[in-house]
């Protein structure tokens, strides 16, 4: 039997969609899931007649394979990507290549490319965006891992990718984690930019008083202006929906409590160890985190009263304002993500070319926007830019569009709405362009009680004052 | 030679005044640090004529101890406590005590403890607030670990602690790292109190025009009333410091970069950990971080504009209502601390008592407030109080305060300030109180995309639906 390009184990709905679209490339895969009966599914099902290898067992499925092995993990991230590492050790020989496509902490990416480094084991930490949907007709995709062996999978991966005019949402990412570390931050991009469109949704119907209806409309025409983005249109699909039961807006019927996985927190995580200030990624965490709290909610919205909603609704300029408060801060929250990416490059040697990660962003994964032309032109011109805001495009932006933001923080604040993203980015975009920052109050604070010592305007040196 | 109660290693100011402070309240100190001249000059200098015995190592240092031995560790967070721990180890004997005063980070502290425990010695992490000054004439003192051992170190402790009308500012605070895991709390909220601090001032001097000698002695009236608290009397003092060299006011020679140690990062990694909200303490740290960044700042204030400051200061009035919206940030922030213990007393197993928490953070710790009481008496009335924010006391005073908290965030806003402190506070007091916030929109993008699934509001059950 002639021998596959490539082997994939978890066959979970990515897993199965991603084999399908390898294949569909011309590429033969081998596949292999831990229960036998998902994979006679595959294989009996939506494979039928595909050059997809059912295989059930790890030797069976590892010889399957043309040498050097290139194998692709779709497992749930965390201990079951060890216990398929472990498994698979013994039958790999030194040149093979392992991708671990799941969403792994890029820590344990980092220990398990030392780890089977040492066997002569190729290891990249591969992410992938784009949900169901991308994995099958075409995701971005991140990898990361020694560029030497990036060759041996190049031409699987770009072709796989999602294309666009500007070329395959694939490229090499950097070394050793980088490709599940830059994965990790567009998750928290996508965290951010979706608490953004969650409370413009909130205040276009709770203060204007939009209908469903009206609202689906608003983001779909929105989403043929700037703000063009893969959430934004979801979103006018998503409130496009109506319950076939109830005949009510889906969206209505919903439960308001999110989850999260683990890379949204991680990067808030990180960014901390980082000294990265990421703070619509902090709101959009805490925003999902306090919406968990629905019985405590309940109970507090009896005892706990704020202003009433106005009788009438907001006037209608507010749509508009709306619009330009919503662009702001998606372009403050990129900048956030790509200022940690940045810092993230120096502090683990990533070596990041941030200009490329915004040209792979711009299809396939959840976060692409037309946004991101501006971005990837803004690297590209400089790539050691300190800040996005700072680049000449997103200070135009800013400039025309931060009074929109002002004022829906304010008229939030006032209704008693919360904006948590955007407060968030209205803050950080005042803290950044502000040359001095009240902090000078919170050194002598430190140094009155606990000795930390200050530095001064006026010289250099150390300084300490016995205050009382 | 007649045997040391306690001894004491690491002779830096905090280990010294404490040292000092144990030996006044009739306790002989036995003392080593690692370089002997530190030890010499404490013995020849403060501790001339006192009860407190020089060691030049660390054999004669347990050697010199009553049994159980009782020794506490004030040496640096970190490696060195591990180092210290090692070489005290071959002497120690089963039932002796360890306690590590300084501020570790607690699952170090509970790793220790379980090493230690298996050798029969008895562990504790100990939490000391209060700085220099807290050290040496009475500090806020929160031991964790066996309790069946405490009362060995109960009459020392609580002999040294600050005392106040309720009590010394010392008690039993759990298992394991229970200790160490409150005082970073405490320091976490320390941090979130100090940036409403920072922010007040800041706009009432570019806003309000006040003069720093007019702050000064407006931060002294507040102290006076319901504001009253150890950062507010000290940022009073800081502000009346004037610098002798210039004869300006001290403050505005200080270079506006703060740094942040460990315990605030730890606090907000560990709130996600557990998804616990507390955006007070993140805005907290993301304001420190960023002002780091005083270059890139520098750089940007020229390129980003926003509103002008008015050309008049805001009226008199605006004054009253910065004192409103600090309170209410800073009863904000205490609750998000308190929901913070509240979840890690059932995670981690350490069965906190919050009343008694607030009743030692009464006295000789930097966060002391006269709000404490308030949020003493909540949890003594109800110990399963969901949240400080439904309490009788503090929901009053949201209903008071709430409006001048809106008037400030919307005047920083609208001028340009940036206020990530206030408005998180504010942002949390809404999210809170809202029935329904919009996250239902997030769940049906994550359904969206990523098939994430989704509960509703009219039925049990888990959904998924295919929206295209």
């Amino acid at each position: 039997m002639e021998q596959s390009s490539l082997g994939l184990i978890g066959l979970a709905v990515m897993g199965e969609n991603l084999a399908l679209n390898i294949e569909r490339h011309g590429f033969s895969v081998s596949v292999y899931n831990r229960t036998a009966e998902r994979t006679r599914q595959l294989v009996e099902g939506r494979a039928r007649g595909k050059r997809i290898r059912p295989t059930y067992d790890i030797r069976e499925f590892v010889e399957s394979l043309e040498r050097p092995r290139r194998i692709f993990l779709m497992v749930q991230a965390g201990r079951p990507v060890d216990e398929v590492l472990a498994q698979l050790r013994p039958h790999l020989a030194a040149g093979d290549i392992v991708m671990d496509g799941g969403n792994s902490f890029f820590k344990d990416t980092d220990r398990r490319s030392a780890e089977l480094a040492e066997a002569g084991i190729q290891y990249f930490g591969v992410g992938v965006s784009g949900g169901e949907a991308g994995a099958l007709n075409g995701p971005c995709i991140m990898p990361g891992g020694p560029r030497e062996a990036y060759p041996l999978i190049e031409p699987i991966l770009t072709s796989i990718a999602a294309q666009t005019p500007d070329g395959p949402c694939c490229a090499y990412i950097g070394p050793r984690s980088a490709g599940h570390y830059v994965k990790m931050v567009h998750n928290g991009c996508e965290y951010a930019i979706m608490q953004l469109i969650a409370e413009a949704y909130d205040l276009l119907r709770s203060a204007c008083r939009l209908s469903v209806p009206q609202l689906a409309e608003l983001f779909a025409e929105w989403n043929r202006g700037e703000l063009n983005s893969y959430l934004i249109e979801i979103t006018a699909k998503v409130l496009e929906r109506v319950d076939e039961e109830t005949g009510q807006p889906l969206v209505d019927l919903i439960l308001d409590q999110a989850g999260q996985k683990g890379t949204g927190k991680w990067t808030s995580q990180d960014a901390l160890d980082l000294g990265v200030v990421i703070p619509n990624i902090d709101a959009a965490l805490w925003g999902r985190n306090i919406s968990a709290l629905k019985g405590e909610r309940v109970a507090a919205a009896k005892l706990l009263t704020g202003p009433d909603l106005p009788a009438e609704a907001l006037d209608s300029g507010f749509v508009a304002t709306m619009r330009e408060a919503l662009y702001a801060g998606m372009v403050i929250s990129y900048a956030q993500a790509m200022a940690l990416l940045r810092t993230a490059s120096r502090e683990y040697a990533y070596d990041l070319d941030l200009a490329e990660i915004a040209r792979i962003w711009k299809g396939g994964c959840i976060i692409r926007a037309r946004l991101l032309d501006l971005i990837q032109a803004a690297f590209r011109r400089d790539p050691s830019l300190a800040n996005l805001l700072v680049a000449p495009e997103c200070a135009a932006i800013l400039a025309r569009t931060q009074a929109s933001l002002r004022r829906a923080v304010q008229a939030a604040v006032g209704l008693g709405i919360p904006v948590p993203g955007l407060g968030a980015a209205l803050a950080y975009f005042d803290s950044y362009r502000r040359e001095r920052l009240p902090v000078n109050l919170i050194q002598a604070q430190r140094d009155f009680f606990g000795a930390h010592t200050y530095q001064r305007i006026d010289r250099p040196g150390t300084f300490h004052t016995e205050w009382e």
